[in-house]
Order: structure tokens, then C-alpha cells, then sequence
């Protein structure tokens, strides 16, 4: 049994749910499909998440939100036509939305939830609508009868532990079942949303409640590409990596599926493909858990822009004890998280995202840092990018290091920082911002391209 | 002016004390004489020190010392013999000894201090009484008149800053100034001596307190190498290091000259000369603030077994604010001083000298980790070694890691950690402790050697 679940994009139009319909009907272990709201048909096209989010809010400021709604009936009418539906589904989808607008606005983050949730809610009614009306047995179901209970903070719901074992019985319903993503119901009975691109989540969690043999993850694009595509035209594609591997790859910038939504598949060992919806035969990329590493050290090369560096230094740092807690301690007040600490004799260098911080907190942090610790230097330095070089192959393999150092050195790349060591699939390096590109062009070179080094 | 240090190999006999006479009249600059106690003379010989601890301690418990005492005065006998001075001296010494050994126990940490200093200070006064008798103008100065205070941590002391003003005043006294190293005096009057290897200490506070244009700390090798001689025969020797490198090579092994001494003349901005008693015609090795760099990019390789660490990992480890800081307070409650704390997305290992810790030690804090911070696993990594390549030309050098890496990827060396980004002088590679020596032979010869690496 398999969880197919289907991004905006694959869903924006009747044209894409008759491929979805196809996709389905093609492989009899696909029993649960997860549906995302309409996305853009083309690139100046709105999200209906977007149109909703914008509705809710004038909604709360009591001004006139006709225009907006209409253009969501609208999409989904559209579809309908399309794809031949009854004008019923339509009118329902109208019923509710209105339902919902007219709702209880005393708790606006609620109110907003319950708006936004209306968009895959609809969605995966009007899917169920087309797979009756194309003759299978197929039904819409609410997360609430299927007993998806999430904990009580609104956009940014968890799910509760006790959901997966009742989301186990959906493997008894007959037919094929339409589930929209994206939001739960609060033990009380009230609609609250993931995170962004919560759809995912939805889909990882009936994985790992049915105990699917699958998460089939249907998007646009054929497959997780080894580096940035606008930095390297065509890459080569990945055909299988680790949770592992992706949850790094991630951290730098791989955005094709959110980290965090795997983690229920991922707990309960279910291997996701992620798959093109516009050219399903192709193989698309499988998340795993263990693989086989024929093809050199490296699978990807992730980048990521826009972190900054504090630097601290004191004479005698070292023998110290307590003087690291205490710049983190310091941190940590303000509620900054940081990513990693390369550390000198006497020196020590807090590598954080820079959109934590603005001038004001850097000068308090700063004097604080120099006043409390009595640090002889501290300094922040901005624009730094990070660079991960990520594959289970690096475990083995004595010479990764010097290949990429050498690559970066002949492409006149400074390293400003090296943080390898603690984890064994993978090695960051930090430069310049400006030096980013180029950077990850050199390094790509090396592993990748077939082709010798400084041409 | 000049202050010139000389260590207890360089005092051990009478031929010695005639190689510290000619050295200082060989330059009128050398004004200031600091005098370590007569160390050793051949390999198995004992350091005058060591008999006053081992004395001390017998006093301490009432046992009978007089062999350890008569040793101790007939070291000084001796030299005073060999030079053919009167046994008016050698008298006064051993009635100094007698005093105080005979003076207040009540205090053991104190009566240990005061037997310690008198190695010093007898040999101060030996010195001077040489100097007399070749007919030069010389004085013993003892550190309490020369106002030479200190804080009350007996074997710990730490100068205080009103010292140094008063030390100026020595510039005025005429004739050379013979000065017992290791000791100070409380603002009580009490003798408190500085940790081991004091007199490099005192040699470095009286250079910062007369404003001397050079500190010479006289010792019984040629140079400081650019590497272990233990490691590679006949290393390159170093001419000229900056404050910086040195305190990164005495980190990781290199110890010719503890680091800390030098803290008051790297304050005052006092050059540091070592230099070789038995071979003063050799220029030695200068400890500069600033070098000009123009011999490549690394000036020395230091390496040290004896450390571990700590690994731990846990599943999105690093959007949970305040995870590292926990981690480091928890050390810090047992006292231990980490090194480093390389670190992955989800994992993150602390380096620490492995002789802080002991198997049921080990095994409390990964008890702690493991339940306090739910990490996922943790495990204590044995026999690391640490080495260091430092150097001032590594800021403007692009290409020092990939030809260290490479090096060591040649000679077959995985690389378990490396921690570069802060120190602008030097980088840190982790290895398996029995990769040790290969790595470093690796790195010289990559660095240093005219050879091609891989003969």
C-alpha cells in the first residue's frame, strides 16, 4: 500500500487532475491520495492558499473580500468545468467557503487557520467528486473522522501520538481515499494548519500511521538534483539518497521537500520517492535509509547565502572553563540559535543565520560579550556562505578532503572555515558570499563533471 | 637594557656559571640577571629543586632530612668550590637552608613554598658572590626589596600590578642586578612562589618592569624547531616567531618555552630571544609581535596524543536553541576544559584532554547527555591526536589546506576532524593517535623538506 501525495502545481488545473487520476489508477497500491490547494497554472498565476490567507485577513479589517472569494470559487469551478463535474460540487465548495468566512472571528489566528484549511479541504472533495464521476470507487475523508489530532498552536500545528494508531483503520475503508493536507483537528475539534508546505506533513504522517510501503511525494521536477540548477545547468540527478544525506543537504538549501515533514516517514522507516507528476515514468529520487555507494564520495552539493560570523578573541581563552557556555548562554537570552563554533587557541567564531540579527542586537550582543567575558576582540563579519559537500561515501574515503580544498584553491577560492569532523557524510566550508558560485562550480567540477579541473 | 634569564642547566656547575659570566659581559646591555636553581648536570643527576620539595615534605613529617639537606648545600659547595670562592658563602647558604627549614610549619603549603625559593635565591647569591670575586660590580636584589608582589596562592602566585612600577627603580642601581627567579612576596611579607618553570616568569615580569628593549631566557638548545626532533631528525630551526605562533605550537606540544611566562613581556610588547648558554654565537629563536613572511606560509608543525571526544547526535539537534550550551554546562559542573566542538546539522562532538577524565567519569557524563539532553546516541571517542600547522603567512595563503590535506590523503591519513576559520595562523587536523607521527612527517615534508611527498 502506498501514500501518493500531490503538490499545488499538480493540482492547479482539470488538465493536472486528470494526470493525477491517471497516476493513481496506474499502480492498485496507491490507496491514499494527499492533495495540496490549487497552485499557479503559470508563473504570474496566485496560489489559492495565497488568495485565502489574503480574504481571512480583510475579512478580520471587515472590509469587502467579494472579488477574492469569487476568484477561489472560481478556480475550483473552473476545474470542474473542465474536467465535465455537475455544477453541485461547485455550489458546495461555494457553501462552504462562505460557511467558513462567516465564522467566529474573536481568535484571529484561528480564524485565519480555519480559512486556509478550506483550501485543500475543497480540493480533495472536488478530487473525490472526479474519481466518482470517472466511475471508481473512491472518498473524500476528513481528517477529523480519520482521527488526525494535532496539539493547539495555530500554524504550526504537531501532530499528537495517539493519531497514528487510529489512522491505521483507513487501510479498512474500501476504495481509494482522497485526504487533504495540510491541517488537523485539535483534541476540542478545531482546524489547525501545519507549517508551511504542511500538505507534506500530512502525507508523511498517513505514511506512518497506515504503514505504507511508500510515501510517493508527486511534484514538478523529475528528480532532486545534485546541486543548485541555477547555478549549474543540468546537474546530474539523483537517484537515491539518505535521510540522512537530505536532511543535510537540506540545511544548506535543497528545498525540493521540507526536512521536517519526513520525520514521521522517516521514524517509521517508509522510503519516499519524490516524483514528477508532469512525467511520471521517469524514476524521480528515493529518500532511503541505507544505500549502496558505488558512485564516489559525493552525492550533492548544497549552498546556502546569508550567514555572519561573530568573532571573539582573549588571550588565554583555552584554559578558560565555562568561557564557551558563556557567549551561548549569552545567545541563547536573546533566543538565537547558532550553527557552529570553529574555535582557535584563544579565539572562537559563532557562526549564525543573519537574519537573526539587526544592528541594534549586534551592538548589545557585542558589548555584552566584550564587557561580561572581558574578551579582547569581537567582531562580527557578514556575508558568509556556507557550502556542504554531503554523500555516505565520504565515510570511507581518505582523500574527499584534499580533492575539494585542491578544487577551491585552484579556482582562487578562500576558505575562511572548515567545519568537518562530527559528522561522517559530510563536510562544510565557509566563504565569502561573493565567492559562492564560483565556489560550488569548482567543486562540482571535481565530482561530478568528467571533465579535468582549471580548463 | 637588556634582561637575561638563565635556566638550571645553565647553572648546574661551576664550568656553567662561567659560561653565564662571559655571556653577560659580553654585552654591557645585559643589566638584569634572573637565576634559576643549579639544575641538572648529566641525565640522572637530581635538580636542586626537586631535593627541597623531597626535603620539605620530610620536615613536614617529622622525619630526619639531613642527607637530602647536606645534598642540596653541597651542590652549591661545589660550584663555589670549582670557582675558588672563599667557604664564607657556601656558609651562608647553609645557614639560609637551616633557617628555614627550622621556621613555622603550621602553614604546610607556605613552609613548602619557603623551602622551594631558597634554590633561587641561594643561587642568586652565589651568582653575585662569583661576579664580586671576578672583580665585576654586581648585587644580589631580593625580590622583596625590589618590590616584587604578589597574590597569596602559594605554588600559584600571580603578580600584581603595583609591581611593575617599582621594579622600574632596579634600572637605577648601578652594576649588574642578580635576581632569584620563581618567587615573590605577599603584601604581608610572605615568600609565594610562581608555578613551575617560575623564573621564566620573573624574567618576564622584570623585562616589562624596567621597559627592557629585550628579554633573553638563555636555555640549552640552539633554536626552537619547526618541528619534534623526536618526529624528524634534524628539524629546520626557527629564526623568528610571532607571540601568536608560539602560543599555538606551545599548545599542542611545543615546550621549550611555557606560554604563559611570556604574558608580561608580550603585554609591554618586549621582544623574546632563546637562546642557547652552551652555544651563545647561535642567534636563537626571537618571539616578535609582528614577522615579515616570506619563507611560505607555515613556520612550525606541532602534534599531541592524549585526546578524546565526546560525540553526540540527536535528530534536529540544531533548531533546538540552547542544546550546545547545556552540553558545555554540564562538563563545566565536573570542571573539565573542552578544545573544540566541531559540529555537524544534528551532531556536534567536544574535544578534551583525555587526562580529565576516567572510565566512571565517562561514564556519568554520557548518562547526563544522554537523559537530560534526549540525545539519540553518545559515544567517547579514545586516542585522538591533535596537529597543529601554525604560521602568519596562512592569512594570505588560498591554497595551505588542499596541500596539507593532500599530504595527508598520500600518506594514507584519514583525517578525523579538522577545525579552521578562526585562528587566522594556524589550522587543527584531529588523527587516530598511532596516525600521529606519519601525519607529521607527512606535513614537514610537504612544508618544509625540498623532497617531492611519496618517494
Amino acid at each position: 500500500m502506498k501514500v501518493a501525495k500531490f503538490g499545488g502545481s499538480s493540482l492547479a488545473s482539470g488538465e493536472q487532475f486528470e494526470k493525477v487520476f491517471n497516476i493513481v489508477m496506474s499502480d492498485p497500491k496507491r490507496k491514499i491520495v494527499v492533495v495540496s490547494a490549487p497552485g499557479k497554472r503559470f508563473a504570474s498565476d496566485i496560489k489559492v492558499t495565497d488568495l485565502l490567507i489574503e480574504c481571512a485577513e480583510k475579512c478580520l479589517k471587515n472590509e469587502a473580500a467579494d472579488d477574492l472569494v469569487e476568484a477561489v470559487i472560481e478556480r475550483y469551478a473552473s476545474i470542474a468545468r473542465e474536467l465535465g463535474l455537475s455544477s453541485r460540487v461547485s455550489n458546495m465548495i461555494r457553501n462552504d467557503l462562505l460557511t467558513v468566512l462567516s465564522g467566529d472571528k474573536s481568535n484571529p489566528e484561528r480564524f485565519i487557520d480555519a480559512v486556509k484549511a478550506t483550501g485543500e479541504d475543497n480540493n480533495a472533495k472536488l478530487m473525490a467528486a472526479y474519481f466518482q464521476h470517472k466511475g471508481v470507487e473512491a472518498r473524500y475523508v476528513n481528517p477529523k473522522d480519520a482521527g488526525l489530532i494535532v496539539s493547539d498552536e495555530p500554524g504550526n500545528a504537531q501532530v499528537l501520538p495517539e493519531s497514528y494508531e487510529r489512522l491505521f483503520e483507513l487501510r479498512n475503508l474500501p476504495g481509494i481515499i482522497i485526504f487533504p493536507g495540510f491541517f488537523g483537528f485539535t483534541k476540542k475539534g478545531e482546524v489547525v494548519t501545519f507549517s508551511r508546505s504542511g500538505s507534506d506533513i500530512t502525507g508523511s504522517i498517513l505514511a506512518n500511521g497506515t504503514k505504507a510501503e511508500l510515501y510517493e511525494n508527486f511534484t514538478d521536477v523529475d528528480a532532486v538534483y545534485s546541486v543548485n540548477p541555477n547555478i549549474v545547468e543540468k546537474p546530474k540527478e539523483i537517484r537515491e539518497l539518505t535521510y540522512r544525506e537530505m536532511r543535510e543537504l537540506s540545511y544548506a538549501g535543497f528545498t525540493v521537500l521540507h526536512d521536517e515533514a519526513l520525520i514521521p516517514a522517516f521514524r517509521a522507516g517508509i522510503p519516499v520517492n519524490i516524483k514528477n507528476t508532469n512525467n511520471p515514468s521517469a524514476p524521480g529520487t528515493k529518500i532511503v535509509h541505507e544505500r549502496t555507494t558505488s558512485n564516489g564520495p559525493v552525492i550533492g552539493i548544497a549552498s546556502d547565502k546569508g550567514f555572519c560570523s561573530i568573532y571573539v578573541s582573549k588571550y588565554l581563552m583555552n584554559r578558560e572553563i565555562g568561557f564557551g557556555r558563556k557567549i551561548l548562554q549569552i545567545l541563547e537570552e536573546y533566543g538565537l540559535s547558532y550553527e557552529h563554533i570553529p574555535s582557535g587557541i584563544d579565539d572562537i567564531s559563532i557562526i549564525l543565520r543573519k537574519n537573526q540579527l539587526n544592528p541594534a542586537l549586534e551592538e548589545e550582543i557585542v558589548t555584552r560579550i566584550k564587557t561580561e567575558l572581558e574578551a579582547d576582540e569581537v567582531k562580527i563579519e557578514r556575508n558568509l556562505a556556507l557550502i556542504m559537500i554531503v554523500g555516505e561515501g565520504m565515510r570511507q574515503n581518505v582523500g574527499t578532503m584534499a580533492r575539494a580544498s585542491k578544487a577551491l584553491a585552484d579556482a582562487g577560492v578562500n576558505i575562511e572555515m572548515i567545519n568537518q569532523g562530527s559528522s561522517e557524510v559530510s563536510m562544510m566550508f565557509g566563504v565569502k558570499a561573493e565567492d559562492e558560485q564560483r565556489a560550488v562550480i569548482a567543486l562540482y567540477k571535481e565530482f561530478f563533471a568528467p571533465v579535468p579541473v582549471n580548463v
